[in-house]
């Protein structure tokens, strides 16, 4: 099993090689976030800095730090994000932007090897991102979204993560510094949608031991109840071989540290049980307030 | 994949063949049950009759029926036990004791195909009961535990497994009247615990296309926050291969269903949806009453 490496100034984080599954934080992103998206649009950064800080809390070993504010510059606005974000919280920051120059941008102030969120299988993503992964040696999500859409079948994607993978070693980006994203589509829409997602998976890591990680919220897009559907779909994508995820911790942790647990990752049950404990002491805490 | 058919006077249940999972509900058990243990003594059988509706309300589709209270005779008890379940809904039974006698007096009121629970790989066990399940023509849960007690590995189990189907197959009991439990032992003294039994169900699930029950609250045994570990376990034994649960249908039901949903097993989410629909209909009606 492959170990992609990321860090901040300070610190390394190592996904994979049969570790316990990394979250990396995802709540700074204004879409979908009105408040959020209100307070950066004026430059107010402090609800930033408390959601880096309350992820961090929650189990986030990383954050993702997205500064898509419709109206608003994402070159000025991001790098100014992240520098709030690495001040906030001592941990390696995953620069989620489908705009280049904004990720030049912030790639310029960053401190350690970032991860990058993300490129794609399609021509031109592949032209803009994988050089700039590879100037700013960092790692980088790799979406398995080609020319041709989101193939409907593992053979599809698992194509799809090939030519990304060549593509990468042609110009000097090693194959562990690839993160998969096996692509989620919604079970309203196809009840078959996750079994597709989790097959690729298992197809990717028993052929490759690359990392996979996995945004798990859509597969419940329509449906009641998501947060049940997405805690189960992680249990299973875990199972099938994601080594981190992007979500929000505070939602999951539980869910994912019992899963580390069953799944034989966690000795003595040591990190289980420091979880538990550190939940009922906030938990405490918030009465005692 | 095979298919298990158990029934009541009414109606027919077929586990396996790639149907949604089938729920046990296990509520009807004296063991640990201090309350239920002595109205059952006094030959009050209300609180019997009230758990089986309830479970079946939950969701169960089965009800595994034990009568085992120290110092009363289950000879006499089980069957009247069973007769009421029998009356109280209209399900097929699971008959759940280690005593042969109890056990075929309970068969002899039984109306239909039930479960017996249960075999074990004992010589003493496989000789006693699997003659009645042929002469009942029942089917039997069989526990992975040999005279050499329960195997440290997949291949000690797996060996059980083989040495049972032989055996029932002697006397014309049928690989599929067979529902296999590959045993789980607590994470608390043994990380790999899990896994363990994760492993043994796929190999009986590839090897032989047998179904797969499991008892799932061991696994948990000691630990803080067992109903969490217990509910991602159930997620991932359905994922390896578990047809059918021996639990608490009120418990696991809605992450049953979800798990079947994101495994492709709910057309257009239809048994997911209901579900959701029947619990928020059943809280509307708790906060009404």
């Amino acid at each position: 099993m492959m170990e992609t490496r990321i860090s901040n100034a300070n610190q390394e984080v190592i996904i994979g090689g049969g570790r316990p599954t990394v979250l990396i934080g995802e709540r700074i992103n204004p879409t979908g976030r009105k408040k959020l998206a209100e307070t950066m649009r004026s430059g107010d950064l402090d609800a930033v800095r408390r959601d880096a800080v309350a992820q961090v809390k929650a189990g986030a070993a990383v954050i993702d730090v997205n500064a898509g504010v419709p109206g608003v510059n994402e070159v000025e606005l991001f790098p100014k994000v992240v520098q709030v974000v690495m001040e906030a919280v001592d941990v390696p920051l995953s620069l989620d932007s489908p705009n280049p120059e904004a990720l030049t941008a912030a790639l310029k102030v960053y401190k350690g090897k970032p991860l990058i969120n993300s490129v794609t299988g399609e021509e031109s993503s592949m032209q803009t991102v994988l050089p700039l992964a590879k100037e700013y040696g960092a790692a980088v999500v790799a979406l398995l979204q080609g020319d041709g859409g989101i193939a409907p079948d593992p053979e599809g994607r698992v194509a799809v993560a090939r030519k990304l993978i060549d593509r990468a070693d042609s110009i000097g980006i090693p194959i562990e510094d690839l993160v998969f994203d096996c692509m989620a589509m919604t079970l309203g829409a196809d009840h078959k949608a996750a079994t597709v997602t989790l097959e690729t998976m298992r197809r990717l890591r028993d052929e490759y031991g690359v990392n996979l990680v996995l945004g798990a919220s859509n597969v419940s897009f329509g449906l009641p109840d998501r947060d049940t559907i997405n805690n189960i779909f992680i249990v299973l994508t875990i199972e099938a071989g994601a080594t981190c995820l992007i979500t929000n911790a505070s939602l999951v942790r539980s869910s994912v540290l019992a899963t580390d647990l069953v799944l034989g990752r966690d000795e003595y049950a040591a990190r289980y049980i420091s979880g538990y404990r550190k939940r009922i002491k906030e938990h405490e805490s918030n009465q005692v307030a």
